[in-house]
This record gives C-alpha cells, sequence and structure tokens, in this order.
C-alpha cells in the first residue's frame, strides 16, 4: 500500500473532484425534452455556460449505479422474472426505513398530535396516544408561540426545543449546553453547507476531510470552491486517524499555498464505521487548537456504537473534560434525527452546536440561517425528541426501550454477520464496523477484473458494484465516490438490510463473488 | 422622482448589497461568549477571513428591527406594563398562523395520519378524522415504498407526489404538466438558491430583479457572488412592470460587461402586491425568449388574489397558450405551501417546475438536489395536497370550502382596511394590494424627520418602523430592505393580524403617525 503514498493527495484532490466516469443523474422520461431538439433554448444554458463548481461536484450515493437500480426496479415491476432476483435491496444509502424498520412508537405519537393538535382534546385520542406522549406534544405547544406549528420559527429553531436539545446534551456530556449555541436544520446537510459557505473565500482554502470520507463534504467544498485536503485513515489498524498524517497533510498543503481552515472528523466513521478512542480524540483537539483550525465535528451516529469496548464521547465533551473553553476552539458539532436507532430520514431534522466563535461570526451564521427562514416544524420536533427521549416512569418508556434496544442489537448482529460474510470472501478483508451503519470492504480484485473495468472505461470497484448490481440487486457504492488510497478499492454497503433478509443476502452476495472471481480469476 | 433615475442603478446594486446600518442578527445570551474574550482562538475565524459573500448578504425580514421587537417581547413578558402596548404584532414577515390563522383541518388531518399510520386502522380514528382524509392518507401512503415515511425519497421528491402535483398544476393551466419537472424543496427558498447556484459564475453574471423585491433573491445573488440587475416597477401605475425599463436595464448592465443570465418575476408581488395583467406576462415571455433569459417565475402567491379583475395566471400557462414550448424558452416556477390560504410556513414545502432546459442542465440540477437527498416529506405530502385539495362529493369538501374562503374573503378585507388607513395617513400614499400578503405604502416624510433619521445614522424608513414599534409594538421592514428608488422611502407591512385586531391596529397606526408628524412637520 505504501507505494501509493507519494502521489496519493495529488491524486485524491484531483479525483474526488472529477471521477473516472461521468455520471447521469437525470431521471428522463417520456415527455421531457430530447436534448437533440434543445439546441436553440438551451444555447443560452448549457454545461459551457453553467457554474463550473456545480460541474466539478459530485454524489456516489446516489450516482449512477443507483439510477441503474431504478431502471432495473422499473423493470421488474413491469415484466416480473426479467432479472435473477426479485427486488432490489437499497444498501448503498443509511436509509433504515427504506428497508423496513419501523419508526420509534412514541416520536410518531408526538408529531402526529404536533400536527393535528385539535384532537387533543378528544376522548378518543386517550385510547389511540400513549399518555406520555400526549403530556408531551401539550409541552411542546406551549413552546410554540400561538401553538402554532405551521408558523416559520425562531431562524434557529424553536427556544424551547432548543433548551430541550441543550439539556440532552448536558446530560449526555456532563458538560452544560447553552441552547443560543444550537442551529435546528433540515437534517444534518444544510449546517454543513452553511459552514462551508462560511469558511470558504476561495479554492486556496483547504478543508481537511478525512480518505474515505463520506461524499457530502467533497461535495460541499466543490460547490463552494475551496479545496478538499485529504487525509487518510489507516485501514490497516481499523481506519486509524493518525495524528503525524494530518500534520503532514497540513504542511503539504500550506507548502502548496493552501489556508487551511477547517479538520472535518467523521465519529462513528461513515463509510468506515471506526469509533474513535477518547486519547486519540484529545490529540485532535489539541491538534486544532495548536494549528487554529475549525473542528467540524460529524457526530450524526452517535447513538450507533456496537462494540462494548467503544463508548461516544462528542467533542465538545471531550475538549471541555481538558479544561478548553469558548476561547480556545472553534467547534461545531453536527447531529441528525436521520440516524441513531430512529433513522427518520424523511423527516430532515438535525442540528448544529456552534461553539468557540466571536459574537461578530455567529451573527453571521444567524443570517444566512435567517435567509432561509427556519427549518422544518416537524423535524425541530424530532430533533428535540431524540435527544430527549422518554424517561423511567414514563409509560412509554418500556415501550420504548423495547423498540430501541431491539433496532439497535440487531444493528450490532447484521454489522457482524455482514463482516463476517465479506471477510470470508476470497480476495476481501473487511474492518469491524464498530459504530454508524456502513461496511467498507477491501477488494482485492484480479488483474483481469481491473482490466475488464478498463476496458469498459469505469472503475475496478464501479466495475465491480454495477456486476453485483445485475446478478444479485443489491446496490453498493463503489469506494471511488469516497476516496480511497490509489491502487485499492473498495465498496460500502450498508448494515441495514431487516435480519430475516441477512442470510439471503449473504447467499446471494457469496454466489456472485465467487461466480465473479472464477470469470476473472488470473 | 425622475431625476433620481440617472443614478438609480449604480445605486441600487450598491446598496442592496450594502445597507446604510450595520445589522446585529444573533441573539445573545448570558452564556454566549463576550467578544473581547475571544481573541485567541476566533483570530482564526473573523470577519476579515470569511467568505465576504456571506458579509455582503443582508436579509432586512428578520433583521435588526425584528431583533429590537423580540427584546420587546421579553421586556413585556417580564415587565408587564413597561412599554404603552401590550403585545407585538409581527407585520413583518408572511406567516399567517402565527398571528393566529389556523391551519386547514382536512391538510393537518392527512399529515397526522401520514405521521403515524398504525392508528389507520382503529375504530376511534374513524370518529377522529374525516373519511376521506383516511382515504387520502391510505393513498398517499400506498405511493411511498413500503410506505416508508421516515424514509430518504427519491432526490425531486416522491413520484406518486410528483404524479398529483403535476395533476394539479395541468388543471390549473390547461396544459399539461411532467412529474419530472417538479422538484420538491424544502418551502421555495432552496429552490431559489439552487438556480441561483447553477446560473451565477461569477460577478459578471447578472440576474434582472424588480426593485422592490423580496430579498431573498439579492440575499442569494449576494451568496453566489453575481450582481443583481435592478428593474424598477412604476408605483405610480399600481408597480406596473413595463417592458422599457427591463430593455434599458438590460442594456445598461450588459454595457458594464455583465451577462445577464435570468429575469425574476414575482407575481402576484412581494412587497408590492401587484397582480400582472395577462398582456404584461405574454410581453415578458417574448423579451425573455428574445434576450435568451431563463425566467424565474415566483408563483408563491398564486392563491392569494383579492381583486375581481385580476386572475393569476402561471408563465407556464401563459408561454403554452403563445404556442412556446420545451425549446423556446427556459422558465422555472417555484411555488410555496407558506403561502396561499393555507399558511403553512413551518411545514417548508414547496416545488419548482423546470422546463425548456437541456438534459444536461437537468441531470446538474438533479445532482444538486441530490447532495442533500431530499426535502422534507410531511412539506411534500403538504405540497401534494395544496395542488390537490379536497373535490366536490369528498366529506371534507363543504368545510374545506368553508375555511378557504373565510380566509381568503378576510385577507381580502383585512387589505382593503389597511390601505385605507394607510392613504388616510398625511403624507401617506398606498397602492391597492391586489394580491399576495402586504402593502408597501410610500412615507413622504418631512425633511426634519430625515434629518433626525441621519443623525440617528439610519434611513429615514428604518427611523420611522423604529418610532414605530416602540409606540406601537407594529414590527413592519423598512422599505430599503427591498430596494426603492433612490429618495423614496417605504414600509412593508403584512395585511395578517387577525380582522379584530385591525381597528385597534389602525387606531394605534394612526395615532402614532399624527404623532410622529406633530413632532417633525417642516
Amino acid at each position: 500500500m505504501r507505494r501509493f503514498v507519494a502521489n496519493r493527495a495529488k491524486h485524491l484532490i484531483g479525483s474526488l473532484q472529477r471521477p473516472l466516469s461521468s455520471q447521469s443523474y437525470f431521471l428522463s422520461s417520456t415527455s421531457a425534452a430530447d436534448p437533440s431538439t434543445m439546441s436553440s433554448s438551451s444555447a443560452t444554458v448549457t454545461s459551457e455556460t453553467i457554474n463550473p463548481k456545480v460541474l466539478n461536484c459530485e454524489y456516489a450515493v446516489r450516482g449512477e449505479i443507483v439510477t441503474h437500480a431504478q431502471h432495473l426496479q422499473q423493470e421488474l415491476q413491469e415484466k416480473p422474472g426479467s432479472h435473477p432476483f426479485k427486488e432490489i435491496l437499497y444498501c448503498n444509502i443509511g436509509n433504515p426505513q427504506s428497508l423496513g424498520q419501523q419508526p420509534i412508537t412514541y416520536f410518531r405519537e408526538v408529531l402526529a398530535l404536533c400536527d393535528h393538535p385539535t384532537i387533543l382534546d378528544r376522548s378518543e385520542t386517550q385510547g389511540l396516544f400513549s399518555a406520555d406522549a400526549i403530556e408531551r406534544a401539550w409541552q411542546i405547544l406551549d413552546q410554540i408561540p400561538g401553538r402554532a406549528t405551521g408558523a416559520y420559527s425562531h431562524s434557529q429553531g424553536i427556544k424551547g426545543l432548543r433548551d430541550a436539545i441543550a439539556a440532552g446534551i448536558a446530560a449526555r456530556d456532563g458538560f452544560p449546553a447553552d441552547p443560543n449555541d444550537i442551529f435546528l436544520t433540515d437534517g444534518a446537510s444544510p449546517a454543513v453547507h452553511m459552514m462551508m459557505q462560511l469558511l470558504i473565500r476561495s479554492e486556496k482554502d483547504g478543508i481537511l476531510c478525512p480518505i474515505p470520507q463520506y461524499p457530502l463534504y467533497s461535495a460541499s467544498i466543490a460547490l463552494h470552491g475551496g479545496t478538499l485536503v485529504p487525509y487518510y485513515l489507516d485501514e490497516a489498524t481499523g481506519w486509524g486517524l493518525e495524528i503525524s498524517e494530518l500534520k503532514k497533510q497540513l504542511g503539504e498543503a500550506q507548502s502548496k499555498g493552501i489556508t487551511v481552515r477547517a479538520l472535518v472528523v467523521i465519529n462513528p466513521g461513515n463509510p468506515t464505521g471506526q469509533v474513535l478512542a477518547e486519547d486519540n480524540q484529545r490529540e485532535i483537539v489539541e491538534f486544532c487548537k495548536r494549528e487554529g483550525l475549525v473542528l467540524l465535528a460529524d457526530e450524526v451516529y452517535q447513538e450507533n456504537v456496537y462494540v462494548a469496548e467503544k463508548k461516544f464521547h462528542s467533542f465538545k465533551k471531550i475538549s471541555r473534560s481538558m479544561g478548553y473553553g469558548e476561547k480556545d476552539l472553534s467547534l461545531v458539532s453536527f447531529q441528525s434525527v436521520s440516524k441513531g436507532y430512529y433513522g427518520e430520514c424523511g423527516k430532515r431534522g438535525g442540528y448544529m452546536e456552534v461553539t468557540g466563535f466571536g459574537a461578530d461570526i455567529r451573527e453571521q451564521i444567524y443570517k444566512v440561517a435567517s435567509v432561509n427562514l427556519c427549518s422544518n416544524i416537524s423535524g425541530q420536533i424530532l430533533a428535540s425528541l431524540v435527544m430527549n427521549p422518554p424517561k423511567v416512569g414514563d409509560e412509554s418508556f418500556e415501550s420504548f426501550c423495547a423498540e430501541k434496544d431491539g433496532i439497535l442489537s440487531s444493528l450490532a448482529r447484521r454489522a457482524k454477520t455482514l463482516e463476517d460474510a465479506f471477510n470470508s470472501l476470497e480476495g476481501v478483508t473487511c474492518n469491524k464496523a464498530e459504530g454508524a451503519m456502513y461496511l467498507f470492504p477491501r477488494l482485492h480484485l484480479p488483474r483481469k477484473a481491473i482490466e475488464a473495468a478498463e476496458a469498459a472505461k469505469t472503475a475496478p470497484d464501479a466495475f465491480y458494484a454495477r456486476r453485483l448490481l445485475d446478478a444479485t440487486g443489491i446496490v453498493v457504492v463503489p469506494g471511488s465516490g469516497f476516496g480511497q488510497v490509489l491502487g485499492t478499492w473498495h465498496i460500502r454497503c450498508t448494515i441495514l438490510p431487516q435480519e430475516d433478509k441477512i442470510p439471503a443476502i449473504v447467499s446471494r452476495l457469496t454466489a456472485f463473488h465467487q461466480s465473479f472471481m472464477a470469470e476473472f480469476r488470473d
């Protein structure tokens, strides 16, 4: 692996922004315009005349392979039996409820009651909803001016909900949290964009990002015209994050005239699944403090830890426990209702906790938030619920715990089963998913497979993923979408299919892989 | 007025991006960092080192005056009687439910049922919800793969909901609409940002915007680093949109080396309330076609028309009725669930209908949408409902119509009462609100008032708005936040306070104005 190190930084900065294959994203329809007929009007808006930052942006999680999967799904519906599988299994994206995970009952009860509060007083409601969900709905409504869940809120989110979230953070960390530091957002993605927009002035501004990384970061940096400065997680040590690597990449970037503004850390890791050790987190905090970098902490998988020996610690807790306060470190923590045991992706709830910035900069962040008025209120409510779930003594507490524990323990089992399955395949090595929702196995592909991919003008991992989809209906994302050490190939596969489907998935995957290797073995 | 014309374009391009007074946006808290103590860490992120496009962006609808109003509200809560009014009346923003407008029952029933579908089969539900809401919830759930309202959807939105929206557009216009042209978004704002991001490459790219304009446009153009090319609506002819003015401003911008990419039209107008005549719309379409401009049609107030002699026509209907199709005109229509009679601002639902772009450009729009995964599902559902409300024969139809007509006829009465009230004030002239939710009266301020404003280092209309707030608790937005002809002064005031409060508002406004004029009359 080490022979690739010398050139890898250069390669990755380039390849992350300009992948091998051009991708077809738009779903065409019969009545959509035929490009060949578009010459007269599209002359004014063409690929040559749009913002090149948009052209440079790539987002593989919903790229070519997913578009192809959607076509296959349509063919299966129209002609059952037309493919050697009965359904498409979307393992490309952390979208638990799309694969059958049921929502947490208590959360949905509260949301429904807040959507239609006029039923709160009706006797039938007592029979349909748990008593504590009714009580929580009343509490939430009382925190909203005029009980108006249909009104724009404060641009940072409803104050009472931010109070609840701050209380949840304080209970989690053992250090106080300020509701005025919380910015509620439509999922975590807009929060990441806001910070990139704030920090990036030109391509001379760099953001240190892990490789492999969740491609929101490369996409957002590209859209805002900055430079992704990669640091490599070490696959050999379970995707370890080494400070020496951070230093090296920071120095290399600086020597090229890049001003590095921030360090992105994803913990638990996506797509890698590693959970950082506390000592390692302290080193990262020291590094950011010393180098004057903003620490952008993607902590959306904070509830998803599957191994007894690891525990999630927020970077705010770590920095406060080191004695560092507001003036020592600029730190932004991102959280989302899409992940955890709740997996409420469609609700688009999330927040960022913004600490260690001057009042003038926070005014600027508030201003940008205010241009979009506010995030959706259901998502805001849900964010307050996930940070303050039912407590001992609440009517829903037992059933809530049963649902939560059921999901988390099943995820842990699924992670282990799939990890073992990948590791049992010829030429595949797979680190443990200590947390998050993904496995990122490495494919040691035969030379003939790599040549076949080159002949097909595609990356070897994309070639493998496409073959896997065509043979089994299983959708994964090629590692090239996340970044990887030059010459290594991976796929990202979620651990989210429901447990009763896992044995069949393992069989299909194994049979496919054996046949693939038989076809291409050197 | 005409003596200002020569310099006004130059002035406005500047003033829109750099208003007179610097604004304080962030709500401070006791534990928030004191900027004086922030020197060590904030040294890395300062006003001098953040993205200057963020600094240039302004959004007056939630600016200084609103922050001050929030302080007054807190003071009123802590010390009742501390101000000469009992409550703050937020007339600064089109946020109907914050002022007591009730949501449409049917819409909320469907949303609640989709949030918590497990109650759909329960007998108590029949007593709590209307039969057609239950049926619609089933229909919607059947359109969502796995009935998973908690899953990310297709990045353009759930296909079945886009089908419903396209059918609603087709019924409205009498011309077909394609569900693949619909992009569902979290309110209309992110859709506007997406188009600006696509079209703007540098400050040499210009967007023609009405003056006065809803400041989302100036903010979004500033954030994306483009140039706002103003065209002036003619106050003397009821905020008329003259093609000669468009031509003149286009020519002037081009002579300065600006490539004008698009024309923004807000119809019905915000903040001006005018509804365009059909002939005028045809001229606008011809102008865009001839000049190769993308027509960005803000049609979020399409349901808010209050005068019998005017009717809303979408630009798509107008262009199709002129025989123009996909290849003749690039047209984007923005719609939102925040406006109309429903006013569901907090749900953050909306869509854009994108027509007349080549497949390659639509792929790019899809890609940018996919980076944020999808808009929130409740907002998506609501967008499909507002474009397909209950129909004759549905159980809810009569009560739905009563709620809808009650809101719209009340808004029409409120618009007329407030218009008359403004016109009865000394030195105030106010055009009719034919549509939308605002009045934009012109203040002919005495010389002494203007001098007092200058002495207070604030714009005269901001000075008036601040005095009005301090005396009455009524929050309006100074015209300078929207742009206005140099040397003219306005305020924007919504027509949204509930009808029973209007007489008191008129009395307070009148008494304040008389006292203001008495103080400053020349």
